[in-house]
């Protein structure tokens, strides 16, 4: 069975600490709102979509147990709106969470706004929504997946088999399952088409290591773990087909916001005409945002370089330098962005969708 | 004082256990050969410069402490011959410790040659030569850094300061003192003209931020220190003036092997139109090798990817790419190789010396 970062029944919410992976498989209970906001700005949870899931749902749990006001709609959405905003002062970068809390916003003003609309239908209508994303991110995950896998096999020739590399974990620990850039490695396989998939450890906090190769070892996908550093090398000595990553934001003109190195590895993958894919759904795009300048990059501790569970790996108070993500100017992403509705060139998809 | 990676007298050497660093300093006696080749596979002294000294001085202590053969020459070089063979065999890819080795070899054939020369004289010419590897490796690295220094400067503005990007550990630690690629930070700082050195932490093992940065931090220079996959990022927001790296082996064609993740950065620097430095001292010039290709490069274990300190990185059993160097062609080390004797194009620098 794959493994599953996301265990939800109503009013019941566990998830995988992702911290503790792959010394402990660990389910933690979320009974509501700010532990979900705990998991997710500690990393107990990451990936944009498995952060706006857990997000949503850690609402649903609230709204199961009755924390909202019962008998009036108006309070209901204000309780809704203030747990909202909570939950999105967690983590700046990935747009999902936002994305979500503003359908919600929308299912609330309109369904205020239909005659004889009770709170409680309300909430219902709200616990429905919310419950409906597991399934609807999995739907979405293994149409993305089909869409990257058969548009990097038609660019190669007839029964070529295929070796991607990615950075970070986008897979079913990121996801509420199968995943997006990995993903595309689950449809390749399932084609007889994957090759390998070279996966980068990811530092500072070792999402390709911990992560990635663990659920693709765990899964019987074939799998080369690399430091980051080797990535260029792997390009020039590995015949790598494509690189493949996820996106926690795509902005308007297709630059794109990820983890730290993604950037890095849009050169080297230039560098060595290799196409670079960015997979994401059409939920991580931001039409708002004209361009990767206006994507808020955060800024994490530097004891995610300098320390590792108690060893001191760097001196004391060395000042360092943190992002969490980067920004891929769209230009390199000359693959193009797959999404649940095709793939597309980075300046045409925030129109197309 | 600044750091010492080897502390010798005659009879006498002792090095800094730098797989201990930053968390101890301790020194630990080197009584032969055997212990130095364990001290060189096992990377507790690493860095090209710093492997051929501690090899070449643990043979010297063997000659003080009389193990050679006493009173025949002839015994005496097969002697040498063999301890260097075994030296030899630690690791593959610098080949400071080969030319070293050469260069003893040439002695004692000179000398041999020479009328009424005795075992004795030929023990003590080789323990003086040895013995003066560590003042002349102190006194290229200067020259080397302010070759460097005085190049970077003459190409930016007057009164420019400026901020430089190096990988790896190039400093007192991986020499005998001053060091090569830092050599080059502290001749800027000598000069009042060094804004900040980003230090790269270097997995898998760290040397950046386990001795780069607790070095520059220790003798006071400006540093800050960058996840590895940062570097784009760092190269695009920080205004870096040069990216600077050492040498492991540089080819008759200018190409250059470095600890894995230099070309990486040299792809990045030339997509940022940042010159790209190799600071490698002659002796770290291989004209028996053509190019690149024809330099051996190192594989380590994967463990060093997938355990630290005990603990477990990564899954059980994940297949793991660990190569030790990567090279570096030639036609990115666009702002040129920087020797004690100048600052040469990639390709001009073996016919140069």
């Amino acid at each position: 069975m794959a493994l599953e970062a996301i265990r939800y029944r109503r009013g019941s919410l566990h998830i995988l600490n992702q911290k503790l992976l792959p010394a402990e498989l660990r389910y933690e209970p979320v009974p509501g709102v700010e532990r979900a906001w705990e998991a997710i700005a500690g990393m107990e949870v990451r990936g944009a979509p498995a952060i706006a899931l857990v997000g949503c749902l850690s609402l649903a749990v609230e709204l199961a147990a009755g924390a909202a006001p019962g008998e009036d709609s108006a309070a209901l959405e204000a309780f809704v709106e203030q747990r909202l905003r909570f939950l999105l002062s967690a983590r700046p970068t990935a747009v999902n969470l936002y994305r979500e809390a503003q359908r919600l916003r929308d299912l609330i003003h309109r369904q205020r706004q239909s005659p004889g609309a009770s709170a409680q239908g309300l909430r219902d209508s709200i616990l429905e929504h919310i419950e409906g994303l597991l399934a609807q991110d999995r739907e979405v995950n293994r149409s993305l997946g089909a869409q990257g896998a058969e548009h990097i096999l038609r660019s190669l020739p007839e029964g070529a088999n295929v070796t991607i590399l990615t950075h970070c974990n986008t897979g079913t620990l990121a996801t509420a399952g199968y995943g997006t850039a990995l993903g595309i490695a689950r449809a390749l396989q399932e084609r007889g088409r994957l090759r390998r998939v070279l996966c980068t450890e990811t530092r500072p906090l070792l999402q390709g290591s911990r992560l990635s190769a663990f659920e693709l070892l765990h899964d019987g996908l074939p799998v080369t773990l690399i430091a980051d550093s080797a990535a260029a090398a792997a390009l020039r000595h590995h015949g790598v087909q494509a690189v493949v990553v996820g996106a926690d934001r795509v902005a308007a003109n297709g630059d794109t916001a990820n983890k730290i190195g993604t950037y890095q590895l849009a050169v080297v993958a230039q560098h060595h005409r290799v196409p670079f894919y960015v997979a994401a759904p059409s939920s991580s795009c931001d039409p708002q945002v004209a361009s990767g300048e206006g994507i808020p990059i955060e800024e994490r501790p530097g004891t995610e370089l300098t320390q590792l569970q108690g060893l001191q790996l760097a001196p004391q108070g060395v000042p360092v330098w943190n992002p969490a993500f980067d920004v891929t100017p769209h230009e390199l992403i000359t693959g193009g962005i797959v999404t649940e509705f095709g793939v597309f060139a980075p300046g045409e998809l925030c129109q197309a969708l």
